[in-house]
């Protein structure tokens, strides 16, 4: 086995605290990852709140990126040395339908996770990237392209793919007006996302005190949705609307600023969606969701990210600090997303 | 003033009666169509049992064929004898963008539906084709192809178009597995649709009893939508499926049926819909709405429909039967549609 470190929950309620910790050997078409970077994901600290006794240890961290330190005699693709990225999927079952078309995110036999998830050979559970090594199937590692910022580019692995994949699906493109809820981790590559693909862009924000902010970012126009009247300005105005905000809100004034054919995807969880029939019908419109992303789509954004020089806003702190980063994610304190240097104190 | 004769419903809770009333004389651009067959839609029903005083008399009748007997001196479309069929629109804004997009049906400014509603030019009442003649804007009017039935061809007017435009809009076609909820007016038109669009159908119903039935038709599968588990064993197949059942009912098994990136397309009004977020997540799935046609999509509809042999499996009632022919529709008790056959006793 392995010897590495990293930061782990130990029991519920705690703080995170330094752990020495075993990775396995490696296997034929495994890859060790010396890790630099590793973003801090709203999901990493949900997990955390929410870890039963069971569940422990705990190590979050699931959008990373890193160096080569060994391959697997079966590994094709790397060698030692090489800038690689890895996400939140580090297998799956490989034959169901969404496995063959690249989309192992919605695997039937469920993927398994790169933290929390159980070992498809083993039944370990997977320990994730708020620590020195990762060792992952070559499938699930990707190229880091040159020319992009490694930190700057590891939230490209989670927050980055997960709204990159619906901007695809829906064809976002020039000549069209996209709109962004939310201006969070997520919200804030959508926003460059889009642009680079050469849409013009409205962010929707809850926060007039964004509205600069977004404009920086790039987007075109900001609505203040919480401004009904700038709401009902919006009838009929936008082709597709990429909706990030998490937790339960009214999607319904969304699917009226759509027009003709328009779609409104959702990447948030509620208990359940109420949508008003009417909003849907007038304008033969579509309510859609995604999460996650699969092996044909992640490759495909970094190396769009690299021409486009795309890359996360963010905050570096060091992984000895990572319980003062989580605190203040917990209160969205943070522009736009964290990334805990794994660098220091290696 | 041009005097006509139908039925209609002079107070609320009464039955359909004899009624001679007028059409207006023609506009430049109006055509007036003798009308030989009407189909009798469920909406109708619902018209006829939610009349107000306000509303009566009320003629209904939105799905109608005929003759043209004369034609506004603007026309340049259409003359005497030629067959023509109408549909639930006569008029609309013209100038929103739904309206340029051939869109009608989702007019921002509302569109003019055939009866009930108010006349863009005299603010009059419009009064619906259960009656001998109607009087209607060239831009509303369609030719009748050769080799059509005209009755059976009347309901492709409402029924048929309202599931010709979703099959279209999702680019049904061969090597598809189309779903169809419900197997009335409308179901069995979309299983003929989608079939001679060239894809492989099953038809979901709650009713054993409609298996043979919807195999007849040339469904490929029957899913009795009640069993739980043979609901189970679609998971993930269908590429689209368009659920034509009427009421509230739960979308969600339907979502579940659908494969990576399928949309479920819902043409019943509840009062909302309630979506669980992981049945849409889970494969990217989408969740839309659509209601009736607009002028691009039903002429389309009708020469696809003569191409292809489709038209609509009727039972023909005299106008005078309408009030027997309403209450069996009442009870479902019809197989598929009713069409009013105004060329007795005219």
């Amino acid at each position: 086995m392995r010897q590495t470190s990293g930061y782990a929950l130990h029991k519920p309620g705690d703080e995170l605290r330094p752990w020495r910790f075993e990775r396995r050997d490696l296997r034929p078409d495994d890859v060790a990852v010396t890790v630099t970077y590793c973003g801090l994901c709203h999901s990493d600290v949900h997990a955390v709140d929410a870890a039963s006794d069971d569940g422990t240890p705990f190590v979050p961290g699931h959008e990373f990126v890193g160096i080569v330190a060994e391959v697997g005699p079966a590994v094709t693709r790397f060698a030692v040395g090489d800038a690689v990225a890895v996400g939140n999927i580090v297998d799956s079952c490989g034959v169901c339908e969404y496995c063959r078309a690249g989309q192992e995110n919605y695997c039937g036999a469920f993927p398994t996770t790169t933290y929390g998830g159980i070992d498809r050979h083993d039944g370990t559970v997977t320990r994730g990237a708020y620590s020195r090594e990762y060792v992952v199937r070559e499938a699930f590692t990707y190229h880091l392209p040159d020319g992009l910022d490694p930190a700057a580019a590891a939230p490209l692995m989670c927050a980055g793919v997960t709204v990159w994949e619906p901007l695809r699906r829906w064809n976002v493109g020039p000549d069209m007006l996209v709109g962004v809820v939310g201006l969070g981790g997520l919200g804030h590559l959508a926003v460059k996302l889009a642009k680079a693909l050469g849409a013009r862009v409205a962010v929707f924000t809850t926060s007039p005190a964004k509205a600069a902010a977004a404009l920086e970012l790039g987007a075109d126009e900001v609505v203040i949705s919480t401004d009904a009247s700038a709401m009902d300005a919006q009838k009929g105005r936008f082709a597709f609307i990429l909706d990030t905000a998490s937790g339960a809100h009214d999607p319904n004034p969304y699917l009226r600023a759509l027009g003709l054919d328009g779609t409104l995807c959702v990447l948030g969880i509620p208990g359940s969606w109420t949508v008003d029939p009417m909003s849907l019908l007038v304008g033969r419109k579509s309510f859609a969701s995604a999460g996650s992303a699969g092996t044909r789509g992640t490759q495909e954004m970094l190396d769009f990210c690299a021409e486009h020089g795309v890359t996360a806003d963010i905050e570096i702190v060091a992984l000895a600090d990572v319980n003062e980063a989580m605190d203040r994610l917990r209160r969205n304190d943070v522009r736009y997303r964290f990334v805990l240097d794994m660098t220091e104190g290696a």
